[in-house]
């Protein structure tokens, strides 16, 4: 619809820019998850230093606590959270068809299930869903739709795809927030025909955006990215495309590489919560007792905050003795190499050497470069 | 030894200036407390940023995590920490003797106890407590001392005043690091004949500053203070006079009131991790219902970094959905209050209008100007 630009095509991949209602996001574009309007353990501002230009929401859980009726007071979520960015959030749709225990009934008209805070009944309907981010006024608003576990039968793969289009058609044209961007959604697991199905009944809505949904959630991953292999061009070239729920370092080289424009997930604030440190020739899990005495960075050559500044050993210590400063500079690196990796994937993108660039990052990953 | 200098005097309020190897601390001082090489949920550049000008830190705690090997063998306590400013160790005798359950044996030679961690048999001596504290490398060394509970006999603060006198002799001499304080600690609980010994014994050594012990451990309010009145000043008045274990706002005042001119406690930061801010009127529960839709900052009028971005609504929530930027936010938010206090105190030293600010504080603290 305009807002997106593609600045250069190499191969599938693509390197552009979103423009939104609070600045423009550089694609390929990892987005740091802030599940509760906070990225856990980071201020907003280190988020921005670490080169992050948009983070994600959750509809779900920012409902149930605080409620969308206190963040639109508040101002919203940029006011009320102190990130100032562009901010996607998903329809709340993931966390009531995966938490499955809750999970009551499914209709056309939408979804029961009870509420993981209190166990209370709770509707979402496209309708809903729409207008509570239209009150959380985030920049891009995330269709609700039907996401099917991978083991889900093709049945409930059509019937997941059949409503998902049901239900986009009722959100493309509800209310938004001032300069509120809203995707669409295909299902369809790696099932081909229903993919394909999905993928053109959304895709004939005018939406700003189209998301693959509903991978990345059990099947293997040659199966996911043979699936995004054909997928993603099916997607309009002219309009950012965005796999949810992939964060992983070679995992994305893989999704840009096949002409993915936006991605998400908790795998690095949540890898940092565990000890561990992402890196480019591998993890490293900071409880070793190799690392009780060791005085280099978590990454040589790293330029991130904790990177700069402390050493393996005191990370180490912290991490082992559960002090918070611990968690905040594994996170801080492990966002910092994450966005570092897709801003590289950018710039080589740009320079036409995307291939090369995937090829090498890849070796490394492998700990090919390993002692 | 001639490191410390009284720049003013406004009754027994003393406004003064510690020089260490690390740097000056104007006094009176608040410490915050970095138990395990961290003071919680900060990064020793926003501890610095908040105004603090000396950190603690356990020689207990380091000693059994990561080990004062580990610390030396890194740099030292400052290059390990990330704090480039002065530390002052305790001793490690506070949690050996206040752990009850975990004391096995004190006798002339040192303590037997078993470690926190492990629950293994661990010996602390006046030669070993203060050689860690050589390794640690902090700037100011405090004695081991035997620190009886407020409960205890007369007997046994008798005994402890004989040993922690007979343990000062011994270390007054042992190597330091370099450029290395050691300070003096006189116990006797409130027993004016037991303190009044205790001081006169330690004061006899050529110590860099002293510090009362064994007050505020279980003991009321008005009898630590009175002791305080009368025991502070009987020390020695060139050097630095050090109240272990006070940090709250109407405590501080107090302290300063009567001599004191450094001081510490966990309370600042533990408040902050139970939910809690303080403020010049009184605390502020953040989980209380009142302040889910509250705009305003934590303190009106408060300079901090979370006060000057962001709002109660803001705080609570993430104070109840247990994100650590909550925990952070606070910690910020009553170091900076706690530190204001004190140097707002030494300005008025400086003025020679302690009293008057002192009896506004109060008076504001009583909650006499709440709604």
């Amino acid at each position: 619809m305009g807002a997106f630009i593609v600045e250069a095509i190499d191969g599938p991949a693509r390197a552009g820019v979103l423009a939104t209602a609070h600045g423009e996001i550089p694609t390929p574009a990892f987005m740091p998850v802030g599940t509760k309007a906070t990225v856990k353990a980071l201020h907003p501002d280190e988020v921005r230093a670490l080169g992050a230009h948009v983070v994600l929401a959750n509809t779900y859980h920012l409902h149930f606590r605080p409620g969308e009726d206190v963040i639109e007071e508040l101002g919203g979520l940029h006011a009320f959270s102190g990130w100032s960015g562009p901010i996607l959030t998903d329809s709340g749709g993931f966390q009531v068809f995966s938490l499955r225990d809750t999970l009551l009934a499914v209709d056309d008209e939408g979804v029961t299930f009870r509420s993981v805070y209190d166990g209370a009944p709770e509707r979402l309907t496209p309708e809903s869903a729409s207008e509570i981010q239209r009150r959380l006024g985030s920049d891009v608003a995330m269709c609700l739709d039907i996401c099917p576990p991978a083991d889900a039968t093709r049945e409930q793969h059509a019937e997941a795809v059949r409503r998902t289009t049901l239900w986009a058609e009722r959100q493309v044209g509800l209310p938004r927030a001032p300069g509120q961007l809203r995707f669409g959604i295909a299902q369809g697991g790696t099932d081909p025909e229903l993919r394909r199905r999905s993928i053109a009944d959304v895709t004939a809505l005018p939406f700003d955006g189209f998301a693959l949904g509903g991978l990345a959630v059990g099947e293997s991953r040659s199966e996911m990215l043979e699936t995004v292999g054909w997928a993603a061009p099916l997607l309009p070239a002219d309009s950012p495309r965005y796999f949810m729920g992939l964060g992983d370092p070679e995992g994305i080289l893989e999704v840009i590489a096949r002409g993915v424009d936006m991605f998400d997930c908790v795998l690095p604030t949540r890898t940092a919560r565990t000890g561990s440190a992402l890196t480019g020739s591998g993890r490293l899990n900071l409880r070793n007792a190799q690392y009780a005495r060791d005085p280099g960075p978590l990454e040589e050559g790293c330029g991130c905050p904790a990177c700069s500044r402390f050493s393996r050993a005191y990370v180490r210590h912290l991490v082992n003795q559960q002090e918070l400063l611990g968690l905040r500079l594994l996170t801080q690196h492990n966002l910092w190499f994450t966005l570092r990796l897709t801003a590289d994937a950018r710039a080589a993108i740009l320079r036409g050497t995307f291939e090369s660039f995937r090829a090498e990052a890849r070796r490394r990953l492998s700990g090919a470069d390993r002692a």
